[in-house]
């Protein structure tokens, strides 16, 4: 099979709004040792991607200077190791470079489309599930019958959250920002959605004795508010701050309550650590997946030179799910 | 063997400073289930005692309202189930009750006195070698070959830290407040013992490439530069707040370096937590002090009827190591 020496992108020129993303014409990359190439059918839109849009979150080092962390489509190329094959069907975490017709990616953070799921789904699972395995399950050690609380509830991330702690047996909190939202948590499996804008999070969750664990990706005045509602022995794991990184807090809570204060952002961590994540997935949670236990909830999507109008979508807060691009007829 | 039926105890008569400490009679107690009723040759003195004399730390439900919470001596009764013999010679983590002559206390809250060791010794190591070893070890995961910062180098938690952390392997940092004092640190083997009062050890620690471990028992303004100089993946676990518990802080580096901010106290814990550390000691720890690598600093002692001296020692601020009181022929 013979490849194109370029493939049209959406590149970031400049930094700003989401205006300054731009279709352009790049080559196609080649696949190193232990890589593979993806011909993109889907890629995922995350709030990362609108941080380094607007050069807040620079790509780390050797990674594409492209937005986009994750897709799915099929490997067209395998570098020496990779234990992928030409033809195979995944969806894949990347270092970047997503908002393209063809990535390079390594093999070990590919995971196979999830039987019965359509490329388009798939595209919106590594992002969100590699950061809610790793940070609720690894970091935050959430056990069944603990009281879990998920902010954002009807993002990608707090929609997969509710499910993942649902089959885990947790009992499931969320917040949300409007009724409509709230509803769709709870059809979800969370006992309880808290409109923020009418309801106070804490007095709830006071009610049912505090929280075991909270995800937060809000921080700003929610950091006091998560510490005073946590239970003894409780962990607060933060992954973004929408509502800014600075609070000031008293510490002798976090030692009378044996409390975690602890957090963490995917992209920057290892090949090794990721490879660590997609095999717990794999065991873990894609045989949920095959049988329609767990899945993406699909906000809108947009052919990639529109990737502009997905950006706007995701930072007016207005979806419920995923956001995806169209990149290749899929 | 017939015991009597009263003891001298010292007492906290109200609450404020070291004079409300006051001799007193008191009715011996007697071991309940799985306890054991210790004849105290020497009592441990402690910062909680201090905090509970001053109205700031009441004792947990069913704990001895009199101060105490280590002492060494012999066994001489056996409740229940408890796996001493009479005439055994124990150290123990006490609930509350060590400045008296006699004190009730789980039987799994006891270790043999080390070999060749004396009972004030021993009496020295309970409060400080369980909080350490849980702190440190299990709460802080230290590794050998890592960096560990350890606050107050010269306190009893201080010199126990430095011990243990070196003997695991660790590259051990330590701030104090004399040039004396960061001498003994290093003759403990710290590394370097850094005088807070003429000395940046942010800077210092930031020299080295930073720390992976922090044990910190002042807080305040030392809670941001504990988190500024932790490396990706870092600990700071917090113990007690001598320079107040509340701190404004940054939280968008507890995320980017995955760090883990986290504390605890030892006295409101589960009995069966306190057996467990007890496990681990024996097992970890006391070999090390049977053949001399690790022992307590032992500073000033005091009898009994002196407690409040003892305290004003330590409200000072000008020991090193360990205060004792002695309670009977040792």
């Amino acid at each position: 099979m013979s490849l194109p020496d370029e493939m049209e992108v959406v590149e970031i020129a400049g930094s700003g709004g989401p205006e300054v993303l731009t279709p352009a014409r790049r080559p196609v990359p080649h696949p190193g040792a232990g890589e593979v190439l993806i011909r993109v059918a889907w890629a995922g839109v995350n709030r990362p991607d609108a941080l380094q849009r607007a050069g807040m979150y620079a790509p780390p080092p050797g990674a594409s200077d492209l937005p986009g962390l994750e897709c799915a489509g099929e490997v067209v190329a395998v570098g020496e190791g990779a234990s992928w094959r030409v033809g195979d069907m995944v969806c894949a975490l990347l270092p970047g470079g997503g908002y393209a017709e063809y990535v390079v990616t390594p093999g070990a953070h590919c995971l196979s489309v999830p039987k019965g799921m359509c490329l388009q789904q798939a595209a919106a699972l590594p992002e969100t599930y590699f950061t809610v395995w790793t940070n609720v399950f690894d970091r935050g050690g959430l056990q069944a019958g603990e009281v879990f609380l998920v902010h954002g509830g009807s993002s990608g991330i707090g929609t997969t959250a509710i499910q993942l702690a649902r089959e885990w047996g947790a009992r499931v909190f969320t917040t949300a920002g409007s009724d409509e939202k709230c509803a769709e948590c709870e059809r979800l499996g969370a006992e309880r959605a808290i409109n923020y804008k009418t309801e106070d999070f804490g007095a709830i969750l006071k009610d049912v004795g505090g929280a075991d664990l909270v995800l937060d990706m809000v921080g700003g005045r929610y950091i006091p508010e998560n510490v005073k509602l946590l239970k003894e022995d409780g962990r607060l794991v933060m992954i973004a701050f929408l509502g800014g990184p600075k609070a000031e807090l008293n510490f002798a809570q976090v030692m009378v309550k044996r409390l975690t204060i602890t957090g963490s952002t995917l992209r920057p961590q290892s090949d090794a650590a990721k490879a660590d994540i997609a095999k717990s997935l794999k065991t873990n949670v894609w045989p949920l997946m095959e049988v329609g236990k767990v899945g993406p909830i699909m906000d809108q999507s947009f052919p990639l030179p529109e990737a502009a109008k997905a950006h706007a979508r995701m930072e007016s807060s207005a979806h419920i799910g995923k956001i995806t691009l169209k990149v290749a007829g899929g």
